[in-house]
């Protein structure tokens, strides 16, 4: 029987590599369990391994023997607080929280103060000496209790305090004293009973018990599986529990609550960073509802703040805080983020954990801490999210540019963001799927609000701290975020952002600096991202750690150009049929397309071909000495088809043939399920022209760089859609022909190779047969996803989100590969095609080679290279060594 | 190095099992072999095998080896026949002729009389005394080897006869003397050289190299490859040449030439049949230029006809005839087509083949060589086209209808078609594409027609007899054929058909009756078949040996009982989206589809429930006691979808909802790839209100026929288009809990299960996961193909042909499965479900189920049971001990 029930604190039974495992316990749990053990201050407690919430979840019922071992975990907790649960003299109180493998912050639900009913509030009262604290904190726990267990409308309450401070005359809750306290209870009580038609549960038992199963159920909970979805969480994971016993920073002026990091989470910079609030719980810092104050003299006074720092209120702890925070540190190898209380001037640890950062800052902190000797190169290479490198890539506001400032606040996520105000959720959403960038406007965030601040550019608060929800979030999905703009009002009847005088109604154009913190009127103008610094030194690091090539998937010179800043070392797709869409070049090919016999379609391509032949050259120019894949026509020839009347009667006047004959020609053209229809190689077999005048513009190209004494990239000509050996065959034999054509024509010749796209569950398995007759073969994903799961990717949104949300698929397959589908289909073309050509060159040139997960996947499969599109050539190149440094140490370890 | 020519004949070397292996020599090499090597009187040649015509249709060269190969074949015939080829005093003459593995009549070429040039051609005079002959001989030589050589439009050659004819005032051919023959070789070599440039070869080792690369040639041309694409011969098998001495019945009155059938081809009677010419040449015969005369006494007396017959004109020559007839019979084990000449009293053959028969004939003489004990019941079984029995299940002319009889032909093929006449092929495939049945009424056919042939219900021809094209290619197709209507006239300028004075423009509706011989007026009233006799004897023996179970795919009570007479053996598949395009109940479900929320939809559902309970209660019924699978709704909702303005008006006045919303709703769902799109089991999940009432209209019709003392059916509930195994657990579940409901309702409970359908790559690769979760499970092959190959079947047209054509695919892959990919995911999946669940219930329910070529990789697959459409029931039955015998065999051998 595994253990499913972990202690931890004081003298906890010696910890099992389990008990330090965020698999098992959470993260939370883990860490809890690993500061106690190296002996720093954690409040006794135990948790609960999550796999027992997934079973709960899955069976409606807990394990067994789960409530011996709560028992069990109670008893540790009572001897080592040297309190007794429910006992009315010297009550125990308790917190019960989650902590999933993956953080989650403020997506589930937690409760504190457990244990107190209407005889041991009094006996805290004695106890502690602090009849109001008693008080306080038994409308806290019904409060939470009856929203978070009992499903009540946690407004219900508010709207009470505000009352209660209204009829007395009171501003802020600090007005409040124990007999205010002590009533409210009683109207809190009243609450429970009539909405939930049960009196609040004096049992502490009960009590723990709903709070555990709340806890469990919080895992499901809307915001939970819209963040599990957005942050790829499987569903099967379930949260673990922590059940504590509670310290308090609520206990009077020596007491405090406070988050602190070990190094400045923006820039990276080594120095404790963080906020308090003196009196207060934890809940209070988090929540944005109260302001707070700075850790360090020199962070308040660099802010020109007012409130005493922590460092000048309480110098001793907040000595302790920092010493402790390098032992922490120290032990974890990693930038912490860490909750402490201060309870009567002693410091407790409720959390540390691996602190969120900007992606500048974790590239800082993850070269500093190989400077430090902390970590080495390979750690560090798999510190950095490679997705979040894509804030670095993109431009930002140009320095030198004038700036209509509207406001001030803090700079809480950094990066520049342009966009339309909005001042919900929903329109967020609804704005963006339209293609506007949106910046979301609110008072302050919640979890509710994660849907739209995924959806906007950027998001600005007119309250909350540098760690309030808005912060947090926008920082981990790397949205640009400038939160506590104290001067923003928001009318959400009129629709209207007013800061002073001026009125910004819904829909106006504004810019965010995070970086800053500033509020600009506008759009600014923007400045090429530099590739240097700490971002050069990671990818120096990566690149010398990663054994797969990483290519770009490009059409234009310009693309290649900025790929190759970029580091792409060569081109893994280049679409052909992108350069047809031009304009001037649309009514040439529609004339290809609607010819009526290969005579006809001959005459367009030679107008054709000298056009395609500059494209190839600029490109084969940008990506000189390089591999560069041509994609021969793909695409369905009805995509190319005129639409409108317009279209129609000008393509008539162009070329001659009637109106109606070019219609019926077009409706002849057009198909049911053009996915699946007459494209890619079909088109080759059926036209020959097409592909032949393709390969002509490509190896013409090359041979007049080479004429001209430059040094061309040298051209792989790709196979489109074929779904067995023969097709390669075929119109590889009509492609050599071409090119003997062609270097008997130039005097030269050039080397090329002809390849295979492998996008057809047929063609894995035919890949054996196909590798025979390929000189390489590339993935496409795209279309292998399609095909093997019989989903049309622009129509999937119909049902997709419901099918990940119910676990039916782990994740977006469109996203990141499918790798219990389409993935094994691509192992097995591997095997099959090395088995008949060993070390024959593969490469991935879908969507999923610019995901990091599917690039983890294509690493292990061995692949030669992946292909991904210019700004996301840097996240490959990290992604790609991550994926070598684990394969390496999974293959050690 | 493998032996690629095989002499036989004569004292040839004894022969290797190669040298009878139609494989390697062709049908007609093998066959002449085989006689040869039994003593019968074969004239000496040699067989080149038909790799070397694929080999040189490749490389556009023969080996190496060949030339000396021929040399040495040659000397061998030389010495056998002890004639000089090319010798001027003692001339040798051969005919090069084709020999494919399957029978392909007329469709490739041959060239005789070869040999002949200005010098041998006195020498034939001189050695057969008989100058006409000779003369006659060359101009036939250098009429065939101009046309199939030299690519000379044969016209012109028919022409100039006719010019000499009319010039010398002559009827017939017999009519022409050894003068006027040798004047017109004067004009046919004048042809020759203004038609290609170059004089008629005179040296004959260059006639001899000429006609076998032009037999091989024939291999590829356009009546070739038609005929391969419609009867599923792979290019790559390529033709044997058979290179033999020629014997001649043109040598005078003792000479004839003819076909005999060993048994009569329609009836399947044991006797000997067929049709004969004097003093003729083979190709005389088959052309139909001539009409022939019978062979038999009695077959003559009972036509009524009066040219002599064989037995009567060549009594002795007949009497051999039938002697060897039977001992040919007795070698081969089945009914031979023979071709035979008589020179000058001495009977010689010259190719002996498993005759082709009507269905009705095959089955009689199958059961009657069980009878003779020639075979046992297993080959009876194996000699039957499984695909032929579809004429006989189809009604037949009612016999005691009136019919207005326009004119009698010969009975060619059996059964009875009606249509409208058409005048020439093109129209014949036109009308037919449009869904019009077609009579193809010609003077007589010839291979151009093939198409046309196939296109069409019936054939009908003024000229030709029982052996003549036209009768030939109907028989083997399965067309009805009446031949030489001599009643018949056709005006091609006016597009009329004349019988007597009536006249039939195109379109005129006709019906034939093949197995009298009758041409009638309009359409005639038919009989259902009765299922009696060799027919029932065969069935009934093909269900003693057969292994799968086979079921139907059907929708209705009636279909279900047609089914059951067919011997159905439960529904393998019954589509129910088919129910719900009901008129009456279409507006139902556009209500239930384009309802907005699951309360909407919830209250159509209600509406539709009784109904679908009757739809399934009617299908039990039919079905007692056997398992029927219901397929749960499958296809895209926009399928559904009002179509015209009428549609959308009538709707919204049903539902009171406006156009406008219903047009936008119907909008959102319409999808640009529905095969891809939002159907299938994903249907079941976003809507789960639809399964569940299809659940509960299919259990409460179960429960229904119970509680009325009645024996249902056994429902096995089918989800169909899963990906993966949690769709099924989740939609299983679903089920179950439906089923408890009505279990409990109706306080009894029915047997059920609850399958899946596996029709994508996906599915496959989770096949294992999937038989954890499923009763059973059915393989859609008709998607499983669409989504393995990347091809939308309904728009395939566009290459598919071509696609054929050039080998990339050996057949239509929608017709039978294309094993190297769809198979050999099949194969996974029957693999991966059985490691899991050994035993479970497998079957296939796509078009392949009825296909014979399809079950018997099925078989070997060890699958359950096939489904197929009614009226393919017996065929499925027959496939099924086909392969199990055939595996059986394999196994064995």
């Amino acid at each position: 029987m595994n253990q499913i029930v972990f202690p931890f604190g004081g003298a906890a039974p010696s910890t099992s590599p389990a008990a330090t495992d965020p698999a098992v316990v959470g993260g939370k749990g883990a860490g809890l369990a690993a500061m106690a053990a190296i002996g720093l201050p954690v409040p006794p407690g135990f948790t609960i391994a999550s796999s027992t919430c997934a079973t709960f979840l899955a069976d409606s019922a807990f394990p067994e023997t789960l409530r011996h071992d709560v028992t069990s975990g109670l008893a540790f907790i009572e001897e080592v607080a040297g309190k007794i649960f429910g006992n009315k003299d010297n009550p125990l109180l308790l917190s019960v929280r989650s902590g999933a493998r993956a953080s989650m912050p403020g997506m589930m639900d937690s409760v504190l103060n457990l244990g107190l009913n209407d005889a041991t509030v009094l006996g805290l009262a004695e106890s502690s000496g602090d009849p109001r604290f008693a008080w306080d904190s038994y409308r806290r726990f019904i409060q939470i209790y009856g929203d978070v267990v009992l499903g009540i409308d946690r407004g219900l309450f508010e709207e009470a305090l505000e009352i209660a401070k209204e009829d007395n005359g009171f501003v802020a809750d600090v007005d409040m004293g124990s007999q205010d306290w002590q009533a409210l209870v009683g109207e809190y009580k009243r609450i429970v009973e009539e909405e939930s038609d049960q009196s609040f549960p004096q049992d502490v038992h009960e009590q723990l018990w709903g709070a555990i199963g709340a806890v469990c159920h919080s895992w499901n909970s809307d915001r939970a599986l819209t963040f599990r979805r957005l942050n790829a969480i499987p569903a099967e994971w379930g949260t673990a529990i922590t059940v504590q016993a509670m310290v308090f920073g609520n206990r009077g002026p020596d007491s405090a609550t406070g988050v602190a990091f070990t190094r400045d989470p923006k820039s990276g910079e080594k120095a404790l960073f963080g906020e308090f609030l003196a009196n207060a719980q934890g809940e209070d810092v988090v929540s944005g509802m109260r302001t707070p104050s700075y850790l360090s003299q020199a962070a308040r006074e660099r802010s020109g703040a007012r409130e005493a720092s922590l460092e000048e209120a309480m110098p001793e702890a907040f000595a302790e805080l920092q010493r402790l925070a390098g032992v922490i540190e120290a032990h974890f190898r990693d930038m912490q983020d860490i909750e402490f209380t201060v309870e009567q001037g002693r410091l407790w640890l409720l959390q540390a954990r691996s602190g969120k950062r900007g992606v500048k800052a974790a590239l800082r902190i993850a070269v500093d801490m190989v400077d430090e000797g902390l970590i080495d190169e390979r750690e560090a290479i798999c510190r950095i999210d490679p997705m979040a490198l894509d804030q670095l890539l993109h431009p930002t506001l140009d320095p030198e540019a004038p700036r209509d400032v509207l406001a001030r606040g803090l700079p809480a996520s950094p990066g520049a963001a342009t966009g339309r105000i909005v001042l919900d959720s929903e329109e967020a959403e609804r704005r963006s799927e339209l293609g506007e960038a949106v910046i979301l406007v609110r008072s302050e965030t919640s979890p509710e609000d994660i849907a739209g601040m995924h959806a906007a550019r950027g998001i600005l608060t007119a309250r909350g701290g540098m760690t309030s929800h808005a912060a947090v979030v926008a920082r981990g999905m790397g949205r640009v975020c400038v939160s506590g703009a104290s001067a923003l009002v928001i009318d959400l009847a009129r629709r209207v952002a007013r800061i002073g005088t001026r009125e910004l109604p819904e829909g106006t154009i504004i810019t965010l600096d995070g970086t800053r913190g500033e509020v600009i009127a506008g759009a600014v103008p923007t400045i090429e991202p530099e590739l240097v610094g700490d971002f050069a030194t990671v990818m120096a690091w990566a690149d010398r750690h990663r054994r797969m090539a990483v290519r770009v998937n490009a059409e234009t010179p310009e693309d290649c150009r900025t790929a190759r800043q970029f580091g792409a070392e060569g081109v893994g797709l280049c679409r052909t049929e992108h350069m047809f869409f031009d304009h001037a070049r649309i009514a040439i090919v529609r004339r290809m397309i609607l010819a009526e016999d290969p005579r006809q379609r001959r005459a367009a391509l030679d107008l054709l071909l000298p056009q395609q032949r500059e494209d190839f050259r600029g490109i084969f120019e940008a990506m000189a000495g390089l591999p560069v894949t041509i994609r021969l026509l793909d695409p369905p020839l009805q995509e190319f088809l005129p639409r409108g009347e317009a279209d129609f009667s000008e393509l008539s006047d162009a070329i001659g043939v009637g109106i109606d004959r070019l219609k019926r020609r077009a409706s002849e053209l057009r198909e049911n399920n053009p996915i699946l229809g007459h494209r890619g190689c079909r088109l080759g077999i059926s036209f020959p022209e097409i592909y032949e005048m393709q390969a002509r513009a490509v190896l013409e190209a090359g041979c007049a760089i080479a004429a001209a004494g430059g040094e061309p990239a040298v051209p792989e000509l790709l196979i489109p859609f074929i779904s067995g050996a023969r097709e390669v065959t075929l119109l590889r034999e009509r492609i050599e022909r071409v090119a003997q054509e062609v270097f008997a024509e130039s005097g030269r010749s050039i080397p090329y190779s002809v390849g295979a796209m492998i996008e057809l569950p047929r063609a894995v398995l035919e890949a054996g047969a196909i590798a025979g007759e390929a000189g390489f073969i590339t993935f496409g994903t795209n279309d292998l996803t399609q095909t093997t799961l019989g989903i049309a990717r622009d129509d999937s949104a119909r049902f997709l989100g419901r099918y990940v949300e119910q676990g039916i698929y782990r994740l977006d397959p469109f996203v990141t590969i499918d790798q219990a589908g389409v993935g094994e289909l691509v192992r097995l073309a591997v095997e099959r095609a090395c088995a008949v050509k060993p070390g024959m060159l593969l490469g991935v040139c879908g969507e999923h080679g610019g995901d990091p997960a599917s690039i983890g996947f294509f690493e292990e499969l061995g692949l030669d290279y992946v292909s991904a599109s210019p700004y996301r050539i840097p996240i490959a190149r990290l992604a790609a060594a991550q994926a070598s440094i684990n394969l390496v140490s999974s293959r050690l370890g």
